[in-house]
């Protein structure tokens, strides 16, 4: 069949019409291919927005250029790549009811009456960022607490971790929830009082969230635009260039690509599907190519082996030490489990399963060793949150080519709560990052964002330090698990890259790959602990364009 | 903010890189924006896939060209371009079992038979296709007719025109169809027996067959793609080079998609979503662009006001002709349409409505008439088949930019059964295609496959003859209501893309427009309307590519 030379061969060819680009005059700093640091003074950058070179002082500049940007002497690093987060529960985040920065149950219903009396147009109060924990109440809320504030319609608002849900009356009498609703397998619908009068107290973990979840109203496409766009800016002030998008529902996929077809997509978007069905029914049989110019992939499918610790969700091998007859409970069968990770491996697809607690994580380390057999080749398994790890399974990570996807602000955040709930004995293996690189895993950075702030500072500051923002606890918690600061921006930026098969593309700075970079207002590499947590990005730049100005 | 200049840019000044290409030494013809023919000798064509001119056999060849093809004299036409079929249907009637072909009842039983006997693994028989009136039948077949064939696993037929489904026991109990199931609104459960003996016969009118299509195994995203391709193979072949798909559903969306985004779409596919739900999941606030320079757009929505003639699905103004107590039913009332139209057009979704019976084209007629005071501007309202009219509703078609979008082909294949369902007195305002050029109204042409077959030439001939492939009538039927070959044409090429809003894109050859056009095996401005049906494609080609020869 005769055609004319493909689309692409053109564009490749048509770039000799234009010169190449320069941000000249920074004090650059990257990592190399083998995760050295490496500084320059200048990035050459391509009409397609790749980096061509990157200079030194004394390097000849071009003659001819297309533009040159003289940033006189600013630090400028490789954008982030945050390797878990969740895009659009971002952006909600920040437009609907936002309880993450209460401290007490009290200011949290002045903040729920408030939103309430402001929004008397909204049909459902909905909203999440609830810490029972921050807010020192040594229990779970309940929908008393709530129809106090609000009982004249439905709210529904849920944790930080996203991994309970917190209902009023009118919430769970909508949701047709009553003394006699059974806990889902894999959920937990939390009680109150006895005998006859036990009934649900309001709480749902887990997979009993979808018992209320089912009659929240959906938002509208319109709407998911709007978040996206939201958490696009938040990203983007951060310094993140690209990230992992964790459980990719199929509405949100739709939402990615109307964005990406009039041409607003600007973070890197590495999609993971929120469940095998989903992740077919958009790509078929096997992942989709990546979209706009490198802004777009759906790669990988997201599981949920166990829930979180902080509603007791996480599942571990023996009680929890401040619920004596509780371990959580698995999700799946280790049948059902390996039969989902089949079904996505044969089609191609990455497979990034969420384990908190030591026994899923056991089950997961299980279900690899038995596809790796199966699937071969680069399959780069993950673990999400890889949290809370027996250290007899530690080692296992540093097999078939397996992927602890971490985030070093959990460990900061969660310490005390921890503690509490695994006593002393079963921290050896608890957010154990030194260790993954010892037993030779990948390690991948990422924040969890909203449950953590998108912003990869404080990780990254966490990381070789094991200290809060207060500095606490001196010499850091379980010291040995501390990895250089070096260590820990690698895990940040091209290894969580690579945990989503994107190395080729982007993470670091050097030809070929994609100029996304940062201008930000100190040497990170210089910087103490506290200077680093306050690190702000000046510029975000992608593929090449400046995308965000602090203003 | 600084960025690089854009993309599209970019390729544009690119394209004196590259020379132009020629199709030279044809008889070639075209409309002109006016609707006259233009003949020429050569096409040449940009890079990017566009007429750049057509030339003359005198007119100077450009000394530099990127290739030539000469054709050696052959005909060469604009693609066609079909206003209303239904692509993935016409993947699927390929694929599946087919009865279109079958000529009665036994035919159709020993097709069945053999089908299933050849493929045991199907744990149901799925197809479509049969026609009782084809078969002679004088009734409807029932599910004791199939039993008879199959009775070990469900059997769902679809009838020819998608309005009505045949279903064996298995099916009937699968879906749990009882004696005491009930029609729903918009659709019609037939019945056999009496008494205490009255049951449902297999037969799904309309919106009944939901209450079996509900169980129907829904096909995989990978069947859905080979469907598709299947599809647009046959498209090709017949010279259809771009087609509106009327009523996308969203998962035949994600596999357009995943097809362009694959580089393999090659016909060009005008979406209307499944309903309105539907195109807002996809399209969010407003149609999607372009997308895959011009390959896929979904621009508008498909409503049903009724149904089908064959099945008396067809909603009249006064009762069938041949089933004196019935007039068919309207699928929604009045308030529900305008509501769905309005709410489409509110975010700029171009409508299109299914009517065939008299009461249904002017329950639409209406409703746009409605519509019209509120949504201003170039709307270009549809009303599809637009079949059997009130002559007294003839007249509002030409107004409010109302497009008329018929099959030539309906009107040969059902001319019997139209008498019979209408009686001699209706006939005035069927098919009328003249009527409707005469009193304003834009007629787009096309062939709703897989009612029928896709070959554009057969409905072309149809449309100045009012005679079938036998000849018959003798000096066709309703003769009144010819028109004339040129203006057939025009309805099956350019006013096809006006009714999609693409004039400005493909529909005939001229400078700017997509390369878009086929090679014929002879003139079908000079051949008999025998020889025209008997027209062969031999080469067709889409945006400057020849993606279809005839082996």
């Amino acid at each position: 069949m005769r055609s004319l030379i493909p689309f692409v061969a053109l564009v490749a060819l048509a770039t000799p019409a234009f010169a190449d680009a320069l941000v000249d005059n920074v004090n650059g700093m990257t990592l190399d291919k083998d995760g050295r640091v490496v500084r320059f003074n200048a990035v050459l950058i391509s009409p397609e927005g790749k980096v061509v070179k990157l200079l030194q002082a004394n390097d000849k500049r071009p003659e001819r250029l297309d533009w040159r940007a003289d940033e006189k002497g600013k630090v400028l690093l490789p954008g982030f790549v945050d390797a878990h987060g969740h895009v659009m529960s971002l952006g909600f985040r920040a437009l609907e009811l936002d309880l993450s920065d209460t401290h007490s149950l009290d200011e949290a219903k002045a903040k729920i009456a408030a939103y309430a009396a402001a929004n008397p147009e909204r049909k459902w109060i909905v909203g999440g960022g609830w810490n029972q924990e921050a807010w020192g109440l040594g229990r779970f809320p309940t929908a008393a607490d709530l129809d106090g504030v609000v009982s004249d319609r439905p709210v529904w608002l849920s944790r930080v971790d996203g991994h309970a849900g917190w209902a009023n009356s009118a919430a769970m009498k909508a949701a047709g929830v009553t003394a006699k609703s059974v806990s889902p397998a894999g959920g937990r619908i939390e009680k109150t009082g006895a005998g006859a009068k036990l009934g649900p107290s309001g709480v749902f973990v887990d997979a009993a969230q979808a018992l209320v979840e089912k009659v929240v109203p959906q938002p509208l496409p319109k709407e998911l635009d709007a978040a996206f766009l939201r958490a696009q800016e938040t990203l983007l002030s951060y310094g993140i260039t690209a990230t992992a998008d964790m459980g990719t529902s199929l509405d949100a996929w739709l939402s990615y690509r109307r964005l990406g077809d009039l041409g607003a997509l600007r973070v890197r978007i590495m999609s993971y599907a929120s469940g095998v069905e989903t992740a077919i029914r958009i790509g078929g049989t096997g992942p989709t190519p990546w979209l706009y110019a490198d802004k777009l992939h759906m790669g990988g499918v997201k599981l949920f082996a166990d829930g979180a610790l902080g509603s007791r969700g996480a599942w571990l091998k023996a009680p929890y030490s401040d619920a004596p007859g509780q371990s959580g409970a698995g999700f799946m069968s280790d049948d059902v489990i390996r039969n989902l990770m089949s079904r996505a491996a044969m089609d191609g697809y990455q497979v990034a399963v969420h384990a908190i607690g030591d026994k899923a994580n056991a089950q997961v380390l299980d279900a690899i060793e038995e596809m790796a057999q199966t699937y071969k080749g680069d399959r780069r398994w993950r673990v999400e949150h890889a949290q809370i790890v027996d250290p007899v399974d530690l080692p296992r990570f540093g097999k078939y080519g397996t992927i602890a996807s971490m985030q070093p602000v959990h460990q900061t955040s969660d310490r005390a709560m921890a503690e509490a709930r695994l006593g002393p004995a079963r921290l050896a293996g608890a957010y154990a990052w030194k260790s993954m690189l010892a037993n030779g895993a990948t390690l991948a950075f990422g924040t969890d964002y909203p449950v953590e702030s998108p912003d990869p500072f404080a990780g990254w500051a966490a990381a070789f330090t094991r200290q809060g923002a207060d500095g606490q606890p001196p010499g850091g918690w379980q010291p040995q698990e501390v990895i250089s600061r070096e260590a820990a921006w690698r895990a940040y930026t091209m290894d969580a890259a690579y945990a989503g098969f994107a190395e080729a593309k982007f993470g670091r700075l050097a030809p070929g790959q994609r100029a996304d970079f940062i201008i930000v207002d100190r040497d990170p590499l210089l910087a103490s602990p506290a200077d680093l947590r306050a690190t702000k990005v000046q510029q975000t730049w992608v593929g090449g364009e400046k995308v965000w100005v602090r203003k």
